[in-house]
């Protein structure tokens, strides 16, 4: 028994071994200054708690007049903030929108304040100063001094719970300060109702309604003290109830149910120096109960080391998955981050024992499939989700899985547009969930009903009162004057959208269904003005609309984008789009324009979510409509420009720094962008197997698949000069096109990239 | 098979035949004028829907201010009222405070108007003009034309769902207005989110959740229409949320998503001449799913006739557990309507499939047993528990297991005080969920675990930060000053709930706990003032507050009472009270005095609950706190006196017309006193076994029991003026005292009064 006990550890302590440490070259603080709004805590991959510092409270609004820097705090987090005022166990990774930043805690020692101040009052609250210097952010691992009060803060995570580690100065009156009004994109009003238990003098179990981008979002927890509480209290505003004989006696002091749309309450401790309060924090889409049997499953014990360890095995383990050799650490550690930002989301959206909260706000158990939230499909049908296909395809299909719930749940039995918790709330355009079901179809990660997949699909694309739909479905292209504003963005995405179905049809052997979709994707013709060579807004009656800007991005018809980047939109036909544009030579001499072009800052100033360096040219980078341009090259007669275009990109909008990314890193699209295009190949058009090749910037590539092979990418003469592509072999065998198929990358194998300084002119 | 349907026939026939019709001498509309606070609506027996017009819609304050109207509207119907608002579907009984009121429903034609407008405007809104010339309120069924409409309303029943019927003109406009912002003992900011889903075109779901009297409150629907919706639409006020791109297609109008704090929603329907649009409403404390899975199995068709005729078998079945013969019809009016009020609660609260939500918001499954709601326990204890273990013992054992269910979940492990839709509201004072539970202990209604029953009792007990109770516990009395307004008698029920635990202790041979909680129930001594011979309020340094007006009920030491009524409150020791009272002789003059003083009107006025007509001399019927008072007579040397006083008061204080009920019925508990006293026995202090003998008004009386018992009551030379009894034979034995053993009702038998003119002096 002994031997075999000693071979199982020699085994694990092997296989721990032989595992690179990659976490090191994880910075989860890259983005989180300006437009990245990535945020810096503890979580493991895909954790629903999400546990992480938020520096500011803005709220959205004050008295129904838009503060301005909401926008800033969308991960609550800005590097450049001097005080941390709590940390909450909810964050979106790299949005544009927000809500979230459920249940804050802060640990504060001597006066009790109950409202967080401000940045500029600090003292007057509950927040604290820290310093980057005592800051120290891993996967799975946040640090800090907060110094105001002079406690240690560490935070670690498992899936579904958060933990809290304080150290505390000798202290009598120490408080866990537990703020339910706290919230990200807050505003008044937003807080719908907050309950609270003290289930016993450890054990505290709960939820909090908002309605804020998620119309109807309810969030349950549980929470434990590693010590006894001493006493207690809250605060509940906004409760103007008529209370019976609530007087009668005294219930906001030690009174065990706290109850109002607003509650902040406070916990106290008396501690020695240097003790440590420890805090469990679970979450639970369903219920309470649900976050209880979450809490005593998943993270039974008080060992912080343990949990945080285990998390960090879970980091490495897929981080993995590719391993990459660079040029130099910073291209390691923007891979690394990029590969822990995709990993972010969606997150897992269900208890340990298969129970969530559907759209209908009803209990639903998911029968063969983890449930996933966050869909922001606008971002993540482009890279996202075709780098999950790959790397992470059981997820993937899981993640299908969770969409076709919410599809049979939805009254408008659609697919998620922009879905979290539990609502849809119908950020952005386009239908986008179809695409990313076609192309798992289109390249076999089917674990999933393809037939009601397909029915999903279908039924999604035909809601008429959706975003001009009809109008759309009748007349081939959204009216400008019935849907002001996005008409040409989204008649151009629901024509790609429809070519994604079309190739999920054709797959399945629907040929009626392929012609009819086929025939819709070519809509993106009808808002082509030829007269002035770009995609223009046009009205009902026929007319283009005589006002307009190309270079704008407001009014003008397009969602996160101007006439010159979203004109270029057709990835499902760009050999269409070139020759309808005027041919080959005449469109590569547009696409320089658009990366030399001057942008007039006007313009630029109105474009959200990017900061100037987000921007090369007229090209932007930081918003997602233009992912596939660089690689437009490729189907012109000037296809090596695809490789300058791909590594300066690639140099110029990565960087591993805290303000190291150009825009919002919007759930992991912009990171996968990078893994993709770092490797030396990009999903130009989701639906399709095909992958088009750029110019790898890693040295050289692993790649370990679910089905066990593994498909190595090397380079030769690979260089920072070195951004042209000479040859290419994939298994010995010059590829002589620039695309290759998704099944020659998963059948394992090599794929090597000849480098040069010089473009082959071929 | 042709015979045996036949014979069934026969036997259903001649069955239904041999019951006689008792609701026809049941009248829902007794009460509904004035502070009765009845509702003339349709339900079944203890039925989870009790669907009711609502005349008006009183808020309890505007901006901040009381109204002052609110409480004639706790049961949402006042007679008087010359317009109806809607239909609502929950609805509390007789209730001295209030809420529900929940899902407006209000068919209109022609003009759309979303809001009900005033009595005074009521051509500002959507509600009618009725009649009571066409009124019919019947036990399940109510019908009523809305002339401002001319739309005949008629309303039935199932436990979990309510029936409508609605016969329309010819019209093409015609409208559901479903308002979700209704309430009773509504005020702004009450309704906390509402939530509605059209499923298909027949088919609603959603949820509201309110902050009333309940804290947190949600009830779940699901709602049939007979016929498709042609369009339909909503206006959500109170909800300031940032609606990302909400506004880039409409989602106010055909849209099926609706959520606000306040939706007020309509579906609109084109209606032929004599056209009959049907409506389905089920209810769910746990989900909308639940909802519509209630609806599926209780009430699948649209045969309203059916359904109405079902809930009146059920309404005959009930009633005739008591058949008597009266002196007139207006005798067997009351009677059986005060059955009918005695079964409107508490309600069932649980779902088809035995899911129920908790105190802690978690949903949970009544194991064994039906889990009920609406525990008015302060008013309940005293008379409707009893009467309930008399003939609805199995629901009484299902109501504890649903109390002690309640105290399981309760984070302060009590059992109800005042509950309603898992919550405590915490009105009135007291804990006489203990009383119900040694009543039932003591009188042998034990489908529950007994020791688990006390200790949950003890449990309640000790809770010390519970109004007054630590004081309590230490000093023997509620102190005044630290309880202000209600010191005696709450220390008074907390004696007398001792002494209520004290004999369950004893019936379960716990011998300390009975002497512990012996001790306890002699604290009323504590606050008596033999200086003044009134209970009065004590001070914590152990004095007498000098300040005292023993005729005020306002800040005088007693709730709902004055020191007149409350001194006599010491139901487990009368011969105590009248040997500190000065002895028997002193104690009837005193009692005497009581019914026959002149309480001034300044403070009568101060008086809630009541009309003038509730107060006969100094004597409060309309209140609780004296319902054992006319029985004190039977311990002192002129017992006589309890029959007429218990004659009188049955007269004097229910009649069978709409102003009849001179208080509160207090959720059946002034009926069960009517019931009791007129059947000549009253549970004088619940807890014992035994009952006081008073003059039973009816002429004979037969009750069925659940274990197979008759037992019969007969009067001789009964008569209005005979009010005084010479002689009782209990199974022809003569019974010389002025008490009855519950086992000696139980087990069936005869008990015949011989009524006089003249009291027997013996």
């Amino acid at each position: 028994m002994k031997q075999i006990i000693c071979i199982i550890f020699l085994l694990v302590f092997s296989l721990a071994k032989s595992q690179q440490n990659l976490i090191r070259y994880v910075n989860p603080l890259i983005g989180t200054k300006k437009m990245g709004h990535t945020f810096p805590g503890a979580t493991v991959p895909f954790g629903s708690v999400q546990l992480s510092p938020d520096t500011d409270t803005i709220p959205y609004a004050i008295n129904g007049n838009y503060t301005g820097t909401v926008y800033k705090y969308c991960a609550g987090y800005q590097y450049d903030d001097p005080t941390i005022a709590g940390f909450s166990h909810t964050h979106f990774s790299g949005t544009g929108h927000s809500d979230l930043g459920d249940f804050l805690i802060m640990p504060t020692a001597g006066k009790l304040q109950l409202n967080p101040g401000t940045a500029a009052e600090p003292e007057a609250g509950y927040r604290s100063a820290y310093s980057h210097s005592t800051e120290v952010a891993e996967p799975n691992y946040y640090k800090v001094l907060l110094e105001d009060h002079n406690i240690l803060a560490e935070l670690t995570a498992t899936t579904r719970t958060g933990m809290h580690q304080y150290t505390f100065p000798a202290v009598d009156s120490a408080h866990i300060i537990f703020d339910l009004t706290h919230g990200i994109y807050n505003y008044d009003g937003k807080n719908v109702w907050t309950f609270i238990r003290l289930e016993n003098d450890t054990l505290l179990t709960g939820y909090k309604q908002t309605n804020g981008w998620a119309r109807t979002r309810t969030v349950y927890f549980a929470m434990s003290f590693s010590k006894p509480v001493l006493s207690y209290g809250f605060i509940g505003a906004k409760t103007s109830v008529y209370r019976g004989f609530w007087r009668r006696f005294e219930q906001n002091k030690n009174f065990p149910e706290m109850a109002a749309a607003e509650v902040k309450a406070h916990f106290d401790f008396k501690m020695k120096e240097g003790e440590k309060l420890k805090i469990k924090f679970a979450l639970s889409p369903v219920s309470s109960a649900n976050a209880l049997q979450n809490m005593l499953i998943e993270n039974p014990g008080w060992n912080f080391e343990q949990v945080k360890n285990d998390g960090q095995q879970q980091w490495n383990n897929e981080l993995s998955k590719i391993t990459v050799d660079a040029l130099n650490k910073d291209d390691l550690v923007n891979f690394y981050t990029a590969m822990y930002h995709s990993f972010l989301g969606p997150t897992v959206y269900m208890d340990v024992n298969n129970e969530y909260k559907g759209l209908d706000q009803n209990m639903h158990r998911a029968e063969g499939f983890t449930n996933y939230t966050t869909f922001s499909l606008w971002d993540t049908y482009r890279a996202l989700h075709p780098l999950f296909i790959i790397i992470q395809p059981g997820r993937n299909t899981d993640m299908i899985q969770s969409m076709l719930a919410h599809q049979q749940q939805s009254v408008h039995k659609m697919l998620p547009v922009w879905s979290h918790y539990a609502n849809e709330n119908w950020c952005m355009s386009g239908y986008h969930g179809v695409t990313v079901i076609a192309d798992a179809v289109a390249k076999g990660n089917t674990g999933f009903d393809m037939n009601k997949a397909l029915e999903a699909c279908i039924s999604t694309s035909n809601t008429s009162y959706y975003d001009g739909l009809g109008h759309y479905i009748r007349n081939g292209y959204v009216a400008e004057d019935k849907r002001p504003g996005t008409s040409v963005s989204t008649t151009l995405e629901y024509a790609f959208d429809d070519w994604a179905i079309a190739q999920a049809a054709k797959k399945l052997g629907k040929d009626e269904i392929y012609a009819t979709y086929m025939k819709r994707s070519e809509n993106w013709r009808n808002v082509y003005d030829s007269s002035v060579g770009f995609m223009r807004p046009r009205l009902s009656n026929g007319a283009f609309r005589k006002d307009f800007d190309v270079l704008s991005t407001h009014n003008q018809g397009f969602i996160e984008g101007n006439a010159w980047n979203f004109s270029l939109f057709v990835p499902q036909n760009p050999v269409g789009l070139i020759s309808r544009m005027g041919g080959s030579k005449k469109f590569v001499t547009h696409l320089d324009s658009l990366f030399t072009m001057h942008l007039p800052d006007k313009f630029f100033e109105e474009t959200e979510d990017i900061t100037r360096d987000g921007i090369i040219g007229n090209y932007v980078h930081g918003n997602e409509p233009s992912h596939h341009v660089a690689y437009l090259y490729n189907f012109t007669h000037q296809p090596w420009k695809t490789q300058d275009k791909v590594r300066m990109i690639l140099k110029n909008q990565y960087k591993p720094t805290v303000d190291g990314l150009g825009g919002n890193d919007d759930c992991g699209q912009m990171s996968a962008w990078y893994i993709f295009s770092s490797l030396g190949f990009y999903p130009f058009a989701p639906g399709s197997d095909e992958y088009q090749l750029g110019s790898p910037s890693i040295k050289s590539a692993a790649l370990k698949f679910e089905n066990g092979n593994t498909f190595f990418i090397e380079t030769v003469n690979q260089s920072d000069n070195n951004v042209y592509v000479s040859k290419i072999l994939l298994n010995g065998v010059t590829v002589n096109k620039h695309s290759i198929r998704h099944q020659d990358i998963m059948n394992g194998g090599k794929l090597v990239f000849y480098m040069s300084e010089k473009p082959t002119k071929k």
